[in-house]
């Protein structure tokens, strides 16, 4: 080291200079919140517009899996009070903690929404639709799309993962016609039974009761036309149906395999995996089946870590891909690397 | 769990549906390697072109620091076999177990290079240029600039952290004219001492005669135009330099700090996480001084770990900003969350 460098570097370590790295607040020492220090900037106007000329940036992503071009699309993300039910077997304490250890703020959660749209040869294949139109800072797809260059009506094909709102409602415009009219519409045949059925609705709690009126809601306008499909079958070239149920009784993943790689889509095995994902046995408040689906994941990510297989997420950080490691009893999320060319 | 779902869960646990989870590769068990299956997709048309229409993706991210706007914007990123000497005290081996562990291919390593864009009221603030035009699969500044609305004419302010081509090449067009031709220009004093120093040039070793000569190509067009900066003064409202030398001897980083938040901008404090935040005391073959660049290294991320604040990093996945914890004798990487809308 010159002495040059050594004086700054000192300077910097002793604290001694007010405006050495981050300036007073690590001189300070203790302050072990972000943006816990003391504001030291010089005055800016109160707005920051965009620059001139400046457009809003998609929050799109684009990979390959073998000859498949996938395009991660974000349909927006929704920020929520932490509630003392998000994690049924967990206190908030508890939640708060892993938040903080994931540099997340404590007392919200904010979950993001990714739909996949997948590129086979030029043929277009969606797999969910995301919130749908007037949700605010979700319900984004359509418009991430036309950003994009894809207009929804090109797509070929809309394969549901199963019949939350997060993922059904796209399937219609503002006006309540197909969002994607020209798609050929496959859903879950076990999650359909479930949802259609008169009697489950009836037995259901009240506060279950809209889901399965929204699902009324949004299928109405493709009456005779919604294909259902069964797990373990091939629902596009290369892109299998695996049942993984717990979330909701239907609820699907899907492995798509193209040359020699393999996408493992998980859909909502888990929420975010700051929480789930680093501890998998912790219980959604959105799981119908709590321990069925605690199972699922475990024995899931088991095999996706054994295999280092790629997994992409509904629910994951966008762009929403990573590989999954074993750690300790949870698992580590390693997202991939983005690349900014294919 | 209900019947149905449990033979379906059991059948994938089991292994005996060649349609299962990601199919007979999990199965048979024991293939260690991402991609390692046998291919059992479907043919596709060899080529899978982008759908009529679809625009390609700019590689551009938007978050705020207090009331500045900063937008990452991708420069590219270059794969080049991985050398002996590429950790300088490492042997190969040790290195690939360490890509092999962040889920990265073997045998090379993709350095990603990511400019910043900082929005301060109205006033742009570019810090460093990128690899410069005709590039190949890097120097995409300037044309990924365009794609998210912004004319690099906009830019008012250009801070250099260092000397190094790709840093300070795309000052340039291909034209050899100022590629931000309104910008000021500001540079590290101590970086310009050094590298327009003719007997710092006559003593240099062969192999780096060539970055000399292409400092003084770079600058040439903006003579009696470059204004030289000290370390630990403010360059712009709120942006502090902060002196971090090692990698080149007048090597500097930033602190970004706007009401209440702070972003420590590193520059090349370290080049990939996955190598060099993991293991803080392996030598960069980039590095000049490699044990100086070690030293500021571990101080420096132990203090952003302590005071866990966010830092950017130039050569950082994109989009390259992320907390630090420490993590045995290294530190772990972790991304921010990508947030769709600021």
């Amino acid at each position: 080291m010159t002495e040059v460098s050594r004086r700054t570097f000192l300077a910097g370590t002793a604290g001694s200079t007010a405006a050495g790295l981050a300036g007073a607040a690590l001189a300070a020492g203790g302050v072990t919140r972000v943006n816990a220090q003391a504001p030291r900037s010089a005055q800016l106007p109160a707005a920051s517009p965009a620059p001139a000329g400046a457009r809003p940036i998609p929050s799109a992503y684009r990979y390959k899996v073998g000859q498949v071009q996938v395009t991660a699309i974000a349909d927006g993300m929704r920020t929520i009070p932490l509630s003392d039910s998000f994690v049924r077997n967990q206190p908030k304490a508890q939640v708060n903690a892993a938040l903080k250890a994931a540099f997340l703020p404590e007392n919200e959660i904010s979950i993001p929404f990714t739909v996949l749209l997948l590129d086979m040869g030029g043929r277009l294949v969606l797999v969910d639709t995301g919130n749908g139109p007037g949700q605010g800072p979700v319900g984004q797809l359509a418009a991430t799309m036309r950003a994009i260059g894809v207009d929804p009506a090109q797509v070929d094909q809309v394969v549901i993962s199963h019949f939350h709102g997060d993922h059904i409602n796209g399937l219609l415009t503002a006006e309540g016609t197909p969002a994607f009219p020209k798609a050929q519409l496959m859903v879950p045949e076990r999650e359909w039974a479930f949802w259609m059925d008169e009697g489950q609705m009836s037995r259901a709690p009240e506060a279950m009761k809209g889901s399965f009126q929204n699902v009324r809601r949004v299928f109405k306008p493709f009456e005779g036309k919604v294909e259902r499909y069964a797990w373990d079958k091939e629902v596009a070239p290369g892109l299998t149906a695996v049942g993984t149920p717990g979330h909701t009784p239907g609820h699907t993943s899907f492995a798509l395999d193209s040359d020699f790689e393999t996408l493992f889509i998980q859909s909502d095995i888990t929420n975010i995996p700051s929480l789930f994902v680093r501890n998998p046995s912790w219980q959604l408040m959105f799981d119908m089946d709590p321990a069925a689906a605690a199972e699922v994941r475990r024995n899931t990510y088991d095999r996706l870590a054994a295999e280092r297989m790629m997994v992409a997420g509904y629910h994951f950080p966008f762009p929403g891909a990573a590989y999954l490691d074993k750690d300790g009893d949870g698992f580590a999320y390693v997202p991939v690397l983005w690349r900014p060319a294919l």
